[in-house]
């Protein structure tokens, strides 16, 4: 049994340097690929893949694991070994549950379809993407089908961003965030609106750099162990847990852009470096799912890098940096600007609170998508329709609306709601640490981070995909995912900062 | 029959891609990679070069091979499918000749032999390294033997780097080297000492970057297709020919460090960028040999950049860059300066004339190693009466004599040749190109390259590996290796420089 569980350690770990090697070739591309090198750097990437798939889905790998079964019903269910054979034989299961030819054809589809998007966009053109948009659904639609009998055919598909959580499930939970969000937008949408200026003003971009960077060591991310790039599109990528890279892209006149990118990839960053190092080259080996790590991102940024009391202790040496742009601006003022909400048309530049109704949107229209209730050539009225009740705007073009985001023509159907889990679960993970550790407020004012890293590195970083998302959630917070903490953390925040009282909530 | 060739060369571009993504590794791991990546990094390329090397030694590829011989007979010897069938037929035969058992052992070794290779040298303890290096070259010599009979056990080894040459044939050339230039190098070294003191001033190291990037601009790198990034160690790597990368390493005191260094790298990476885009994916996307892609390098560093007719055009613009440290000094100091020729004790630092002498006292060596006549335990006294007989120099201890390189270590046995072959071949080459395009020397000192580049793409570059090293010499110069245009445009440059008369190299 060793021997064939050695073996199946030893393929999978082949498997993982193959993808590890196709990350590697990935980050290349995106920060110092010279322009010639894009037609041949996507032969080898896609050549990687594939002999990843390849080796990753012989019978041979699923004869191991049906022969290791009754070990893993001997092992410690919280071992590394269990964990490993039980995400492989998921993975594995997957991975053979849809063919070959239907995931080629999915990926010949999406790379078509990505041009036609960009140029539909370009011109403002949503009848140009409808076909390929038609087809795309259809492909997802058969991949659903092959999971066999489902509550909602959105679910196999939501399984492969967050494994084990259902439509019902976050349903339920962003029937809950409509229900007090969208009241707490239109009261702020009629408050005077808030001058950012201050945040708009010329920063010397190396001065950027250096300070995101400052803040990140204090964060506890380790540059012997990473390391920051610019890139067009901002991004977080881990070839180990010894090497995990960040991206950011700098603005010269907007200085949230940097820096707040910055804070947002290191928390992707300090998941993967926190990894326990045993499960290198196992399948455990990465976040648990994109809504976890949604939430270690959002923490960073949100919950700290956008909170007063972290302000408190870095506004005075980001004065000192930038002493003509800010030196005689007042911490409040800065800290109203940096949390300012406006509802907006674009998903990308949303403020903290809106954000979520741009996910939420589109998780309901996915979802009436695959479950047959709305026809692709709709979308664009029920979009246009959505924006208006939950945000009050309307919509010019789809250029601004239906055809804004890049993850539908790629065939990620199923990824939006990520994004507002991840938001979700920030705030039950971290009213938890603050429960274990209750200093991690004050040490916050006082740029100490070392409290609420070590909480997160104990109770999430280090178990990689060991538990699923529902299992992590539930062992971390000792309940099911739960969107009150975040809507009260919002409401409190920003009650205050528009000075709303509960009464004025009440009344919509 | 097409279809079995389109079958192999799918294969081979599969395999192509997997060594080319262990190069994209490999650049990271010299250039960006964090110090924490290392571990993971070399598993990612061993599992690369592991996978590259079981897939094209698979029996079907032998098969394809064997299918195919009649459709190489019939194809037109200089198409594309010809060259691919004969060179992956080479490497195919070569790579099964050797047992995968012996090559895992050489790995093993080879890994552990440069730890104590390094040790030995920092300790200046033959001795330590000893058995080390009696292991490898008994390993040689097995490798040796998988090849059959041969002329000297050196060939098939030697054939690794050199497709087709033979130790009885470098050894007639390097003899008609040695035979002129030992006398050379006593004459310079009896002549007074050249002052290069200017070249050590202090030189601004973005400085040094930006004007040895704008010369190889002119020489017509593309960077579009490449790029120059620092490392420890320079090097030029290949992706593909349209992403190709130098390196270069700066030395604030010694302005040659990196210029020429850069000059180097770039006619490797010329050769590189220059072969045929058709060639992509093949066994034939590469330079032919190292002996061959050395000739190119050594042209554009030595022929070229250390001509009096470049630095005419160049040292005007040099000298605009660091007025302080060059403004008032002459032409002919900086050119006598950067052509300075002195006996040492180290390769790396040798000059052009001298270094010959460095690489052919190794190559006597390794073939005495292999062919018997000499044992490993007698290398150091072997080295220091060579030391003593060609360099004049008496060696103090043997890590500036036996442990200097790291080559040997690392089982490359054959390689050291390849240097001097290099410096042969550019003026061969050379002399042609000239010969065609007479103006040559002429742009040069107008900094116009494209007559040189564009003779070399024609006659060199696109071909890649269709052609082995002295296939390729006969097709260009119409004549086999030949060291006597070599000799002849070393002694007529240094014998101006030095003001050494005929008589007194016939006197030696």
């Amino acid at each position: 049994m060793d021997n064939t569980l050695n073996q199946l350690k030893a393929r999978l770990a082949e498997i993982a340097d193959l993808f590890k090697a196709s990350e590697v070739l990935g980050w290349d591309m995106q920060t110092y690929m010279p322009p010639g090198g894009g037609e041949a750097r996507s032969e080898q990437i896609a050549t990687l893949q594939k002999l990843g798939h390849e080796k990753f889905t012989q019978a041979e790998i699923g004869q191991w694991l049906e022969e290791l079964k009754p070990t893993l019903e001997r092992l410690d269910p919280d071992s590394d070994d269990a964990g490993i054979l039980r995400v492989a034989a998921r993975d594995y299961d997957r991975a053979r549950k849809v063919p070959t030819e239907l995931v080629a054809e999915i990926a010949r589809t999406t790379s078509m379809a990505h041009e036609v998007w960009a140029k539909a966009r370009a011109e403002k053109n949503f009848q140009a993407f409808l076909p390929m948009l038609e087809k795309i659904i259809e492909l997802k639609r058969r991949v659903s089908a092959c999971f066999g009998e489902q509550d909602s055919p959105y679910d196999p598909l939501l399984d492969d961003y967050e494994p084990g959580m259902k439509a019902a499930q976050v349903r339920a939970v962003f029937d809950e965030l409509k229900r007090d969000l969208v009241p707490l937008v239109k009261a702020i949408a009629a408050k005077p609106e808030v001058d950012d200026s201050v945040l708009h003003k010329d920063y010397d971009e190396q001065k950027q750099w250096d300070f995101g960077e400052a803040v990140i060591k204090r964060f506890g991310y380790d540059f012997s162990r990473g390391r920051q790039d610019k890139s067009v599109h901002p991004f977080t990528t881990s070839f180990s847990s010894s090497d995990v890279r960040i991206t950011t892209r700098l603005m010269r006149n907007f200085i949230p852009s940097a820096l707040m990118g910055t804070l947002h990839e290191c928390g992707h960053a300090l998941y993967e470096q926190g990894v326990a190092p045993e499960l290198s080259r196992t399948p455990l080996a990465d976040g648990t799912s994109l809504g976890v790590h949604e939430s270690q991102s959002r923490m960073w940024e949100n919950l700290v890098g956008r909170s007063r009391g972290f302000w408190k202790y870095f506004y005075p040496q980001l004065q000192a940096v930038f002493p003509e742009n800010l030196g005689k601006v007042d911490l409040d003022v800065f800290y109203k600007a940096l949390n300012k909400v406006k509802p907006s048309l674009i998903r990308v530049e949303a403020d903290e609170v809106t954000y979520n109704l741009h996910t939420l949107l589109r998780f309901e229209l996915e979802v009436d998508l695959m479950e047959g209730r709305l026809k692709a050539k709709d979308l664009p009225a029920a979009w246009n329709a959505k924006v208006k009740e939950y945000l009050g705007l309307d919509v010019p073009d789809d250029s601004q609306g239906v055809l804004q985001d890049v993850h539908w023509s790629a065939g990620y159907i199923g990824y939006f709601p990520t994004y507002t889990l991840g938001n979700i679960l920030s705030v039950q993970f971290f009213e938890k640490a603050v429960q274990a550790v209750p200093s991690i407020p004050a040490d916050i004012e006082h740029g100490e981070f070392g409290g609420l890293l070590g909480w997160l590195r104990e109770n999430i970083h280090r178990h990689g995909r060991k538990y699923t998302p529902n299992e992590l959630i539930q062992r971390v917070t000792g309940s099911p995912l739960n969107a009150k903490p975040y809507l009260a953390y919002l409401k409190k925040k920003y009650q205050a900062l528009y000075g709303i009282g509960d009464e004025e909530l009440r009344h919509n």
